[in-house]
């Protein structure tokens, strides 16, 4: 099977958080979304006091076996690891609903999802929203 | 109408934000999630490297007057404000779906409900979830 590292990311590693963050979007339907460059993630996460933490996983892949089994689990356990040390008694994903692999997944590690289970909705005020509220 | 102030809390507001934590959960019928003490509080908002930030809106009653109105208005002006200086592109909150009162509110200060409009689920991994993914 092949070797994974999980480790925490370096500013060097925006490059590839960018490219995977589109990734993700693009698998989401929503790349429209995606405005962040990656000049704004290494100011964000590599500051005085970081708007967010980031783990990356590096993978040494084994020539003719499968890539990539594995890989969301460990880092969802790095996660509780780091959040367990850090103090926090609970961490959250975001998910969207047609997404029947990830909640699975997450479900399966131990999961509630909220939104079922106690009816959470998440709301979002962005843009024009925002500079209409703050009068800018 | 009542004066209201809003502005940063301070680490002596800790004893009524936890009340307000309080009023806030029994409302939604949560109150057995509440678990956090006011020590922590204390020591989550105010240390070096504070997990969060929070504003609290002072009152200042007229008599004979209605007390309450567009205090929610004005703390969630504040937070646009807030989030735009510090270089926000956007914030988000949860709400109860059946908590209309909320929803409303936040329909009509220009919010998107990210929940009915693209499927976001909310997922949380908590206590013995945690320690189990962590092997603790």
């Amino acid at each position: 099977m092949a070797s994974v590292l999980i480790r925490e990311a370096k500013e060097g590693d925006c490059g590839n958080i960018l490219r995977l963050i589109r990734e993700l979007a693009e698998y989401e339907k929503l790349s429209d979304q995606v405005k962040i460059s990656e000049e704004a993630l290494r100011a964000d996460g590599f500051g005085e006091n970081p708007f967010y933490h980031c783990l990356v996983a590096e993978i040494l892949p084994v020539p003719g076996e499968p890539q990539g089994q594995g890989i969301g689990s460990k880092i969802i356990k790095k996660v509780a690891e780091v959040a367990l040390d850090k103090g926090c008694s609970q961490f959250r994903l975001a998910v969207l609903d047609w997404n029947k692999g990830a909640m699975d997944l997450y479900k399966a590690l131990g999961a509630q999802d909220l939104t079922e289970a106690e009816g959470w909705h998440c709301f979002r005020f962005e843009g024009e929203a925002m500079r209409e509220l703050a009068g800018k």
